[in-house]
């Protein structure tokens, strides 16, 4: 028996909060189309410490500290750590004051959740979020191959198949560990890569922040300070004129998969090349043969889709 | 004294032939705003010595007997020698009956002759255009390096931001000497690179052909056996329905700016990586900076303003 | 408190038995100088499958079923899979009737067992001893980073500075898991790579077979029956007279330092090159600053010293 | 009709002085075995205006200004300029006054010198030795293909295939310009590669200087000064004690093959690797495929002999 499609997908979220991926827990929690069984931590956008700290502290202002927080990798498997300071501030989330967590971090190693999670559950059943550097799913996938079969699919923010932002070719959570990604975008389960050409699209505007602001709560608040920053960040170091809200991008393709449009292409991380390290290569050519392909790329956003799961979970979760 | 810009410009056409090729061919000699000065042979669609009597069967179909051809490199710098026979046929031009040169190949070899005719002309009044692999012009580069600062202008067809043929991400030319493209890249002359994103956009439908077949020369029939064997390999290789001419487009946008939009960007060629050898790297990240930069790359093509210039030149050169 | 240095050595036996693994369980198990606390399995001279049955098998022959076997990685981290039929056979220990496990396989997966070990024992206690791909300690290394200063050390039997087997510069331990390896060598721990510079010089000769054959026991038979299949094996596709008994020489290097010469030098492994991928590169120049440095090489054996080890363990084991 | 090997070496010598050089230059010069056509010179150990003025000024110590100079390569292929500054001093021949040099640089580019004296002399009478990096003689492999048959030999001082300088596993000439190196030894000539493993035995010690001290000539004295600031170089960069005159080697070998002992191996040259970049790889294991291998490495010398050579052509110049 495989699990049924209209139960919440129960998912685990492995992520760098980091302001989006704060906007991530937020949606997947606030939402009732979706599980959230974990949250599993890596080191990214800050070292795993701030990062582990900051997933509690947002699980905290949810009100929601019954979800487990496992920390995971504090650094890549063959790369040099380099975090993300100039985005996301020296704690990984700047802007807001987190709330002390008030429940220890779980006892248990992340990828070790990750594979006992999944192999305790039904095949089909799990489905596993990556909004970080891929380090705890690839080790994962490593320590107990069973588990490829076993998920029913993989989805990351990470990538582009046009587009790169710490260089030009490459988005920062491939590139921070492009081995991880190499395997588990490589690995042969269903996969989705929410890349930046999707998550550009994912601006959270003026308007945006009005819609929030009207909510009126201290979480409604908290979001506003995590965009504040956000914008200035992205203003001063990407050229952006609005922050792109990109790792809750994955849970919104998984609440309402017509927020985001897909396209099946066979895709692969380059690990060698000395412009390209990091880079996502999508297969896009006219006449690509797709037969048995089980990777897709996200092209396009319904952004008003998007902000009403935002702005309706955020209210959700009071 | 530099050259007066409203002269018909000088150029070398280091080239290829091709179907495409040779339409770049017809547009130079058809055309008052280009002084076409000789073509330079390089292996790529086929090997040198085919490529080399091509050229100049193209010249005699044009009755320009008195156009110099070179021959040129017969292999990349590093790569073994890869042809396009998929593409362009076992004589690098199938599809029409190719005429006996009348004139033989010229002594000097193509590297010389390009470094030749370069120092010996003004600053700023030769322009070099490739519509192959770069191997010629980045050994001219490397025999005599005065050469870079004296050239007006470098334009090649090749590579793609966003685009690939011969792999997902790489285009033929570059990717058949991916070092002798990152010589030519990098040298520091003026350089735009009319890219697989631009030059796809010059399809050669039943529309243009029936244009070109209302001319009614030996001229034109010529050109449409060309593009009747090109479309079917286009169909039958790479998914499309009409052929694109993509050599033509570097004659095109020197003869009418305007008929190629063009962006600046920072480029560069990547010779190392696993699955993106060969592909060019341009950085179109917002906020990128442009001080200094030298590198332009081909984004819009007017269609309709190029194939009235392609229909021109045909009936011109009767 | 520090492990006391004589006790005997406690040892995990990381392998993929293997002819020359099946000598270094042995060795292991029949001196008093090492406490064989478990053997776990990789993939590398066979499949993960066959290379942990033959480790039972060799722990059946040695009537040592209590030491515990953990199966391991079936994969590299990146790499395809890649086994030395040509040298180790069809089984992985071709040459002998292998007995029948009647002990199961642990239910701990061998990364989990190494890490698991580690952290329960004292600082410094624990010695890993690599004689495969070393996919699982890499992984181990990666899944808690606190044993890499738990450790007492690591001894590898793979590359080599001068020599190689499976390309030029290439020994098949560390090629066929070059980012494993890198990751080992790269880790901060003490390691000493015993490379094929030195296990060449171990070579199971005529007279070595002689004094095995004098024990007359069924263990003597085997391993007489393990020599004369590698000795074809070396013959046909490595133009050796003798086979060289290679993991044995971490063994032996554990017991009596003095049987296996070292020197310190900086050491990294390469993961990219075309002709040198999976090369271990020593920094052996003169004046090589070896301040901190944590590697070392083995340079000369004591092959006389070598063999009255294996002998006598063989006799010891009965 | 061949060259008859009875009559002195026809040989081009493409290097970029640098103490060892100009010993080569003398070594060339003084032995009546080998006949100088020309010395080109290539961007090295100095910049290429620098090494030219260099090679000036040894054949001026030497009153040979009938040697031709052709200034060759300034930069290499593709990596950018680097030069041996801690090494050969600021000029490239610290140590010594250089005389001014009486006779102009020739008009001809090095590249087309060696293309067109290959090209205009019989089949199999030119020698090519090469002492710098390979950029000059990989570009005249590539403008003109047919030398590679028509030359007899090409001689190279770089490489190693145990040792390295400027790397743990590169030696400055290959590492300075690998992609030439790589066209070069992988041409199809009869190459030998004179390496570090052979040229670290041609230690310039005290007795040397003694005997060369004896000779009592302006020119002796140019040695000496030479080897004076090249041992200091050596002590405090290298951890040598006395100096090796590499380049002197490849003309020794000429002179007098017993002088230096060599092997057949195939051998290329890494362009890619991290660690590797600009290594010489050669196949020395056993068993391996000599058939048809027109390749070999330099391994042991007869120092005495190689001095005996060195102090007699001093002697011989006067």
């Amino acid at each position: 028996m495989t699990h049924r499609t209209d139960d919440p997908r129960r998912i685990i979220l492995d992520c760098d909060p980091g302001h989006d991926d704060a906007v991530a827990i937020m949606l997947a929690l606030g939402s009732p189309a979706i599980e959230l069984l974990g949250v599993t931590t890596v080191g990214g956008n800050q070292t795993v410490e701030k990062i582990t700290r900051n997933a509690q502290s947002v699980l905290e202002m949810c009100r929601r500290q019954d979800v487990p927080v496992h920390r995971g990798s504090a650094r890549p498997l063959l790369r040099e750590v380099h975090v993300a300071g100039d985005i996301h501030g020296e704690s990984g989330l700047d802007g807001v004051e987190l709330p002390e967590p008030t429940v220890p971090v779980a006892a248990q190693r992340a990828v070790e959740f990750l594979v006992q999670t999944v192999m305790e559950s039904e095949p089909g059943e799990i489905t596993l979020v990556g909004t970080g550097p891929l380090t705890n799913i690839a080790l994962a996938a490593r320590l107990e191959p069973a588990i490829i079969d076993r998920v029913r699919e993989v989805v990351i923010m990470g990538g582009g198949y046009h587009e790169g932002n710490v260089t030009p070719v490459a988005e920062f959570n491939i590139w921070a560990d492009p081995e991880a990604a190499a395997i588990v975008v490589d690995a042969g389960w269903e996969l989705t890569m929410v890349g930046l050409d999707l998550t550009h699209q994912a601006l959270a505007t003026a308007d945006v922040e009005q819609r929030i602001a009207e909510i009126g709560t201290d979480l409604a608040e908290f979001f506003l300070g995590l965009m504040a920053f956000f914008r200035r960040a992205y203003q001063e170091n990407q050229g952006f004129d609005d922050p792109p809200v990109h790792d809750a991008c994955t849970i919104a393709h998984l609440i309402d998969p017509s927020v985001v449009q897909t396209r099946r292409a066979p895709l692969h991380v380059e690990i060698r090349g000395d412009l390209t390290r990091g880079m996502t290569v999508a297969d896009l050519r006219p006449g690509t043969d797709l037969e048995g392909c089980r990777t897709q790329v996200a092209t396009v956003l319904d952004a008003e889709g998007f902000w009403r799961l935002v702005v309706d979970a955020v209210r959700t979760l009071g």
